[in-house]
């Protein structure tokens, strides 16, 4: 079997754009974003702008069966300049709370050569400069995450 | 001349959200999932998630003559956790059928520390835990690729 | 404060689908994308395509109090292929004129492995056989930037 999933299809809400401010937490504040708006579906469209500190969360190994758990991933902080290349990722309701989750790819210079690095945003993302985000809000559509058997995580659609 | 390209607009359709089930390939998935929903002319809006196996694309060297070919391209398998950092990418119509073309940005840990990697997303690239990918229909918009005399290739809008 | 921000919603436009030619300049072609369109809003949903050059701008040290100059940021050149991984970014309007302002992730390969990089895209960036690039122009929403007193730059809702 080589196609599994589940989907919903729904329909464009609101359009929210926001500049986050110099010295803010990336997650944070995308969180009161989302809990300021009402917003409890949503896509991340785009995200430029640049960091000076990134708290980023990998997977290393898989484990031999579900949930993964923290001793699968790898924590990674960086404490320079990094540019924001792109940001993916959405918010759902989660125990009755938007949880806003999101991934990043991030550059950074060292030697004259460019890095790329990228994982999941924690907390620990802070904004120099400016952050600009986009999100777009989904209707008819219930994001929700509820415990799914066969992950042992809280899954879309489960 | 540093400004050449053909365009066309239109408006937004549906909006499909998918998480894609452990195991799964993720293009044989997505292809799937366009064909069950009709979908003939969409834009991958955002995608996160986990991968356990990859094969990527890319392109190696330019020929002296269009077209590009696989003479021109490099494979590379990844057999180990890959997170799903971006995925970019749309839906058009070739030869009356949808054709998914999706890229992915994805990282790994390797000695403790991130690498990223990336390319044009073939066969064989299999889901661990979860991915959610998110779909724009378009709509008054033609998404076609036919035959192009300049790239020797199917282009859009040729 | 760890939550700092400004932000604005709107409604989804147009959805601008464009295919950029062979040997074209990807920031000069946006940009007159954007004019001939006559849009004053937008943001870029997604982007794949090749490369043949990239001029690309990065941050590399953070200054001891705004602005950010050239002089802490670091330019690269590459001229070999590159597949387009993504793009990020927005249109806005600056001093009277739309702005694009977009920042890719780009792939490459080196003694068969693949090597990611990225940052701001400069003038310089030239298109090789054809790049897909999706912009959602942003309904009752101003997308000014203005001077911003605390960053010392023009800043989208200064």
């Amino acid at each position: 079997m080589t196609e599994r999933y589940v989907m919903r299809s729904g329909g464009t809400g609101r359009v929210i754009v926001a500049r986050l401010k110099p010295g803010c937490d990336l997650l944070h504040s995308l969180q009161r974003i989302v809990e300021e708006k009402g917003i409890r579906a949503a896509v991340v469209l785009s995200g430029v702008g640049l960091l000076s500190r990134a708290e980023l969360r990998n997977c290393k190994t898989l484990p031999d069966k579900f949930p993964i758990t923290d001793q699968n991933r790898s924590f990674q902080s960086f404490d320079r300049p990094l540019e924001i290349l792109g940001v993916s990722g959405n918010v759902s309701m989660a125990e009755g709370k938007p949880l806003v989750h999101v991934h990043v790819t991030l550059s950074y210079v060292e030697d004259e050569r460019i890095v790329v690095v990228g994982g999941h945003v924690t907390e620990g993302c802070a904004v120099f400069g400016f952050a600009e985000v986009f999100l777009l809000e989904l209707t008819g559509i219930e994001m929700v995450k509820v415990f799914d058997e066969e992950t042992r995580t809280h899954q879309l659609f489960a």
